[in-house]
């Protein structure tokens, strides 16, 4: 299987161009001479996480922040790494392929080899499972050549699975240790993510001195936080997705007989449901977090549709595009808690053929309501992660069904009026990760690639490698590194039968955040885009001339540059103090002890634990 | 509903670059004074037809070609056209949308308008059905502006409906007379021209004096022949699924565990797929064509798949793509029987659900062999063209079914000694064909709707507008009209029970030619395609850059030309003319008739009814 990888195919003329693409570096990273400054120690999010988390991390818990300046920067603290010692490093991929991976080896390979032309960078062969039987793959400029700025893992092939159990954490560390890699970069989402922690963990237990780096790369665009803004691959997915998408509204106003319902890959989250809507403007979006918000039930998502359906004919309208994310199965209250019922039954051992027969009343009668081929989908083994098979679950398919079912009782029952209700049904799947990755998933996961070098030379244990500002130029980008265990939480509630209360310390996948400005774009828009189709063709991934430059809506709209704005509240600290010195007059002093006294009393409720379980509920 | 015509959407930035695209002009249509030349009286290319054809179409059949020079081009026969009268032009799409169609409206108005001013475009709304109830919209500069190098036939809409019936001719008849119609201009694919020749027929016959001209326009490339080299859309289609295909691969090649079966859109005729696979290099195709020359079963498919799958797994490679042309099911000799007697007992009247009771044996034991899924999809009613639903029945996963079967069936037996076969299913249809066109697909129908008013302006009907030398720059096509009858052929053969046995007059839908130069790259190629993994990616289409220029590899690599291997034969003639006059050598004289007796006695041969016959098999 090996002798496949590392061997390219013939290039296309577009593709060769590509691989000459050069992405630019910030100026922080230019040249030899980085500094780095140790920002605040960490904590997480979720408060009521900080126990348990600094519990199951000890080495790894609470560590600083970690900044990368120009050796020019006027930052009195900052350290320059002067000694760049011959490295061995080692890569792999984890998990689904995401646009821009390669990017990450290339920018890591160029700058390992740039600080000391000894040093070595070790890819592992078919993903975590390289990782554990030690088939490795010297990554050199001439096998990277045919890999710079293309899409898919195919340099080193990948895996989806993880590295969680002790089996396979024993093997990853006997590899580490056989290969004397003084780094481990790991390639990823939010599982693999959790996974690079964990084993920096077991790794700083077990004295091996191998470094372990996470790096954000994921298609799904879940890992977000306050310290990462975007995720490799999620730029690329969403402009190929829209332009489907985009491509599919012209169809339909175009013949202005079909609804199409189109169902977006994006696991729990619909964060590309959601840039998709708004680079595309399709009539309707039904995102899986508004739905867990409103607990809506799979009857009340079919009236809506209903509902917009009806109200188009009312306007002679016969057409239409419904985007829904793929994990929206998991977000309809009844049907998440029939899929429990079923991943149980699977884990007493109960065979799929028999688990139908052992479901409550009540998830029977809805099992039996489903139609035929949505049962035998939701019968399927979970995934490692305890999730349903998302993408096999035709939720798009079993929409446009009972829409059809409801409108045509509605004609008889003559509330519709309308011509004959037609859907076609598409998963937009597969198609669009192996896309060639735009100008921006090139350059991020080019310098994301050299940031995992620089967090190595400083000898960091557990970080992530981050860039903030993203929705500047390059050049603006501010570059770091944070400790991965400082995005972490714990959920708090059951989930499933019989498991415990409490889970384990993760990277969870962020869902989109309903008080989030590009979600009240949607929002500020959505009556509009239901009636008006005022459709958008955002158009093919360009490379060069008009749109190349283009970024994320999600992207541009959101508050971002969390560590600028962390900067800005100790800016004013310091200001209070420069004004409030021995000698001030008492009017000041008073203002000044009121006014600080009300901040610390509300930031103390708002980070109690008691207030932290409250405002993370459940998905 | 027609207000939502000529309203458009929020442009994105990329699409407003588009609209600003200017497509270039060939020489001979610069400028406003353009000649025309009346080059040989047409014939067809199967003459075992000219006798039902010039009997179907009196007035319009055998008219001569026409080739639009520039005014100074040294032809003595040509004619320069110096009066335009104020014209009413009707414009109409017809059939299903393909990138570029509105640039054949815009090259139209932008003609019509240099001419004379005060000249309309009438476009018709809804496609046929605003033709019949004379829904118009007169086409104004503001309107066009954003819809020029745009995707969709959104500015009018469009309808698969034919103009067909009595009823029908008669409606646009009285449509062209009412509104005093000079020119009536189809969009369309083959079905369309062909009822456009009729149209130009049928007013010929009543006295209307309205012109009818015919534009190749279909995604599906499958309007070729001697005259017309390429057709509008094709050129993006293939180039949007060209991109999605080879993602696919990348992914396939990344993960290592799936096989993909990819279902492409073309009709009856598999240039799409065939075009692709070129572009792409997937492991297989299977062309319909192929398919129907060779005469295989459901089972030999199945078996030729299962073969490659296994000779992949022997060298540890289980995953792959495979490509099916839509028009499959009617090319594998079982299923189209099947289908005949479906249809017929459909035209008997007999419901859906009666359908199965009512086969004879044989198609009763096939249809119950196949899964409940096909079946159903089998039973839909044909098309108003006597075709079975292609776009609906999902071939693709009637064979990924059948391949799992027998290779699990070959497990049991230790015949296939590799992992589990896992397929996933694509239909590529609705997603590509709204795209932005192509440069190429602008030009050639910026450049088509320009030849469309030369055609009027000469008083031609029942003309095709027609580029040859497209593989060449702009600058360097030639530009002409040919009677859409000289295209027609006649089928001689039954097409299901109880219908006639012979066919009526019509453009019929090419087939991909097994004997042609892209057939052979492929056959060339495919056995490196099958095992070797050379995926390429063309990547997104661009507008600007390296790629941006490209043509379809087709297009690239036939024989084209004819109208100047015409010419070149006629060089030929000449200087045999030339040199064998009075006072030439005894032998030079005996050996011209010697060679010329041989030629025409092979060409006699060759173009005498009964050869024709044979030359013509069934699809």
């Amino acid at each position: 299987m090996e002798s496949d990888f590392g061997v390219p195919g013939e290039l296309s003329d577009l593709q060769k161009k590509r691989a000459e693409y050069q992405p630019g570096l910030p100026p922080c990273l230019q040249g030899t001479t980085v500094r780095v400054e140790f920002g605040d120690f960490t904590t997480t999010a979720d408060p009521a996480s900080n126990h348990v988390i600094s519990h199951s991390f000890p080495h790894t818990y609470g560590q600083r922040l970690a900044h990368f300046l120009r050796a020019t920067a006027k930052i009195p603290d900052a350290q320059i790494i002067t000694e760049h010692p011959v490295m061995k490093v080692g890569v792999v991929f984890c998990g689904r392929q995401s646009p821009g991976g390669h990017n990450v080896i290339w920018g890591l390979y160029d700058t390992i080899k740039l600080h000391n032309p000894k040093s070595t960078l070790i890819g592992f062969v078919g993903g975590t499972e390289g990782l554990f039987a030690q088939k490795t793959l010297e990554v050199t400029n001439e096998i990277l050549s045919a890999y710079k700025n293309q899409g898919g893992y195919d340099m080193l092939g990948r895996t989806k699975d993880q590295i969680r159990t002790t089996e396979q954490v024993n093997a990853a560390l006997k590899t580490c240790q056989t290969l004397q890699l003084d780094g481990l970069v790991i390639i990823g989402g939010v599982t693999s993510n959790t996974d690079a922690a964990q084993l920096a963990e077991t790794f700083a237990v077990a004295g091996c001195s191998t470094k372990v780096v996470g790096v954000p790369v994921t298609l799904n665009g879940d890992l977000k936080n306050q310290f990462v803004e975007a995720n490799v691959g999620f730029d690329t997915v969403c402009k190929i997705n829209s332009q489907l998408i985009s491509n599919v509204c012209v169809d339909a106003l175009s013949a202005e007989k079909y609804y199409y319902f189109i169902r977006l890959m994006g696991r729990k989250a619909s964060h590309v449901a959601l840039e998709c809507t708004l680079q595309s403007h399709p009539n309707m979006v039904i995102l899986g977090e508004e739905v867990a918000a409103s607990k809506l039930t799979i009857f009340d998502i079919t009236k809506q549709i209903c509902d917009a359906v009806q109200a188009r004919a009312e306007q002679d309208k016969y057409h239409g595009v419904v985007l829904i994310p793929e994990g929206l199965v998991e977000s309809i209250p009844e049907l998440y808690a029939l899929l429990q019922e079923i991943h149980s039954l699977h884990k007493q051992g109960v065979s799929a053929e028999k688990i139908s027969s052992q479901l409550s009343p009540w998830a029977s009668a809805l099992f039996e309501f489903l139609p035929p081929f949505i049962r035998r989908q939701l019968l399927l083994h979970p995934e490692s992660d305890d999730s349903a098979q998302l993408s096999q679950i035709e939720m798009e398919k079993l929409l446009a069904q009972l829409v059809e079912t409801e409108i045509n009782k509605r004609l008889k029952e003559g509330t519709y009026k309308g011509k004959k209700f037609n859907a076609i049904c598409h998963f937009f799947g597969y198609q669009a990760r192996g896309s060639l990755p735009s100008k921006f998933d090139c350059d991020y996961a080019y310098v994301l690639g050299h940031i995992c070098y620089h967090i190595l030379a400083a000898g960091l244990n557990g970080y992530m490698a981050t860039i903030t500002n993203l929705k500047n130029p390059v050049n603006k980008w501010r570059c770091g590194a944070t400790p991965i265990t400082a995005m972490m939480t714990v959920k708090q509630w059951a989930r499933g039968q019989g498991s415990s209360s409490i889970g384990k310390p993760a990277v969870h996948p962020a869902t989109v955040d309903l008080k989030g400005k590009a979600y009240g774009l949607l929002r500020q828009n959505a009556a509009k885009f239901l009636m008006e189709d005022i459709y958008r063709n955002p158009g093919p991934l360009q490379f060069e001339g008009p749109g190349s430059d283009s970024k994320t809506i999600t992207l541009s709209v959101e508050d971002q540059d969390y560590m600028g704005r962390i900067k800005k509240l100790q800016d004013y600290l310091d200001k209070v103090k420069s004004i409030v010195k021995p000698g001030c007059s008492q009017d000041v002093l008073k203002a000044a002890l009121s006014a600080m006294a009300s901040v610390t009393d509300i930031l103390s409720v708002m980070s109690s634990p008691s207030y932290g379980s409250h405002a993370h509920a459940p998905l």
